[in-house]
């Protein structure tokens, strides 16, 4: 933790950068398990799974017994905060469809836009110590409302070749029946060309490790769509004299938990509130499971005093934070001007965590300033919208000579002859 | 041009393959172009323009004066025509804001998005015989429509150091002020890391060569976002015993005339329609200006027989063309079935140079297979949206809980916390 007092503009830049972790070439790693995958299928990905998860499988995929029976594992309470959280997400996803509406731009002409969802997607759980199974439902749900006919999900087995419970009962409960006990980069590539098991997938959803992350890069080349650029998760802070020193110590603490290159940053214009946030995190820390995460990734928090709120405002567009809070007073005059940022918590009650898990809006954000030109996941990560025409006679009799026009001033003369053509055949053909 | 009747299902991975051009590999010189232009800024894209374009120049920029007087040298009827294209664009485009709309998810529980337009967006117009200003009323339209800060529009400049009248013109109609005479690898570096005249921008749009085209993928490594993967442009064609083998023929040469790796794909289920088309190309051609280009990408023009015209349009999915023209009767019928495309131009009157020009549809779609995973260019690319919510007391103790479940589940006991301190507070403070 550092705190920092009005940083001049000049020092903004470095102020902005992403904390990173030194991360190894695994490009010829990578490159080297896509063509094994692409080769041998299947077989490849139980050799890789043994190599690399240390676990021998003797079936890929999870059957529907398996997923069925999941649920006799979950507590009650998780299962109903679990249907909560799929109907919040359900609501606030339903209703991203954009209608088609019909636009008459010139006389006999039509122009809309259709949607159709993307046919075949894949979404990647990462294993590790705990299941993340609020993922399945961020990302499985849209897919579900988009109408994607091929939900893939690939997940790594555990030390007993098998996954988690919960895992199995939210993808059963949200209707995905394809999920494979595959992990890292032999995942991706298993989704890139498909195996004789597992589906190849048109575009690859979720986080993982930097092998998966590498994977999924090196996949674009192949034509497979991804989700998002990578980067470390990250929340900007902006709290006034008025916010209460717990819950901002919690919610920086809550991001940095994340991993060792997570980074929080609070803005303030009480100098007595960032002192009483660092000593608040210093109690809170005592009683939280991940130290050693945490004793890293808190290296990279900053504390940064600016004497006017829109000062504040200005550096968290140029920052560009995954995650923006405001714990401040009239909140709702500031929002007009955030610009870059991927989602926003508004008041003292509305905690990152309840958009990580339950309120409805997506928890796949841009990471690492990408929140400037990138959107989180959203419907529309699901769906294409295709544009359609129909041009009456009357219509094209009315705009063809300014097509003509306009394509020989291009000089592409079949552009021009293919209105030429038609105009010539209305002329001799349709009475005026 | 070569015709197949009725292919197998196994051929159609191949039918469906693209036809490549070599390229050369490009890496070398785009980092190169790259370095120096990070590091020398002007001076590096003077020297360049120097070296590939053959020009010496005194100014990058394009002057107010020079883009005000412009319009001096444009023809009434083009002027008219590019009204027009411009009111259609807009029209089309305006419609496609998505208003802000509050959920509440569960009670107390209030979420919504907001569209912010991308500040910093490059427009990039390629040079050669002809001045491509349609693709400026395409990109500039929607990022004016959007809000976008600052529109910066790169072009090379021809022989004599200027650039063509008509680009000045379209670029000062929808306001765009910053036009600067600069082309290929040195344009994308300029845009991508800023130089002392041409600011650095969040994502790029706009066609080009292999040289364009290679640098684009290349700016994805310093944090630009960029329009769409790149391709050759291609149409498919579906006509059946009724279409008129003129129309058909002009629009299967206007796809072919843009470049020796453009497609022209004819499905239908009429032989003699194949037959006539084949005919009416071999006539038509003798009148068109670009015939080196056409003896070249002809070469790619495949006509398909297919007994039904449902099997047409499996094929038509599979090949995700950028353009589908139906010319058949009762198109309606089939426009639930069509999943991968860019742009549908429907019925004998709606040519594809309408949507190329005017109709308001816009021209930038995904090539190469894209249309599966990757929507054209809409409002939408110059626009994120953001997710914001607010959560009351009742609704933080409403769903308080069932965050905590989750967030323990998943082994992130700082999340937890995160509502736990605030449901403790609530408790102590709030009479019930």
């Amino acid at each position: 933790m550092k705190t920092y007092k009005n940083p001049d503009k000049t020092s903004w830049d470095l102020l902005c950068k992403r904390p990173q972790l030194k991360s190894d070439d695994l490009t010829q790693l990578v490159q080297t398990v896509f063509t094994q995958v692409k080769k041998e299928g299947d077989k490849a990905l139980i050799r890789f799974t043994e190599q690399f998860d240390r676990v021998k499988l003797t079936a890929l995929k999870v059957t529907e017994d398996d997923l069925n029976s999941s649920v006799a594992f979950i507590p009650d309470n998780l299962k109903d905060a679990i249907l909560t959280a799929k109907t919040n997400i359900e609501k606030f996803h339903k209703n991203q469809w954009q209608a088609t509406e019909i636009i008459e731009t010139s006389i006999g002409v039509k122009c809309w836009r259709e949607n159709r969802a993307i046919e075949k997607v894949g979404i990647y759980i990462p294993g590790g110590s705990a299941p993340l199974f609020s993922t399945i439902l961020m990302l499985g749900i849209p897919a579900k409302i988009a109408g994607c006919e091929e939900i893939v999900l690939c997940t790594p087995p555990n030390a007993s070749g098998d996954i988690d419970p919960v895992i199995k009962y939210v993808a059963h409960l949200i209707g995905i029946t394809q999920v494979f006990k595959v992990g890292g980069i032999q995942a991706i590539a298993a989704m890139t060309f498909g195996t004789e098991l597992i589906p190849k997938v048109d575009k690859i959803f979720g986080p993982g490790n930097q092998y998966v992350t590498a994977a999924k890069q090196f996949a674009l080349q192949y034509g497979v769509a991804i989700d998002l650029p990578a980067g470390p998760s990250e929340v900007l802070i902006i709290a006034d004299q008025n916010a209460n020193p717990v819950f901002v110590a919690a919610d920086l603490l809550a991001q940095a938990e994340h991993g060792a290159d997570s980074q929080s940053i609070l803005l303030s214009n009480s100098l007595t509130l960032l002192e009483q946030v660092e000593e608040e995190i210093k109690k809170q820390i005592v009683s939280l499971s991940r130290k050693d995460i945490l004793s890293k990734s808190l290296q990279n928090c900053r504390l940064i005093y600016f004497e006017s709120l829109s000062t504040g405002f200005e550096f968290s567009n140029s920052y560009a934070p995954e995650h923006l809070i405001l714990s401040i007073e009239n909140f709702e005059k500031y929002l007009s001007i955030i610009t870059n940022t991927g989602s926003v918590f508004l008041g003292a009650y509305t905690p990152e965590s309840a958009g990580d898990y339950l309120s409805g809006t997506n928890h796949t954000l841009p990471t690492n300033g990408y929140a400037r030109n990138y959107s989180g996941v959203s419907l529309d990560s699901f769906v294409k919208k295709i544009t359609f025409q129909n041009i009456s006679k009357e219509g094209l009799m009315n705009i063809g000579n300014k097509i003509e026009i306009m394509a020989a001033t291009e000089q592409l003369t079949a552009h021009q002859m293919s209105v030429t053509y038609r105009l010539n055949y209305l002329k001799k053909n349709v009475n005026p």
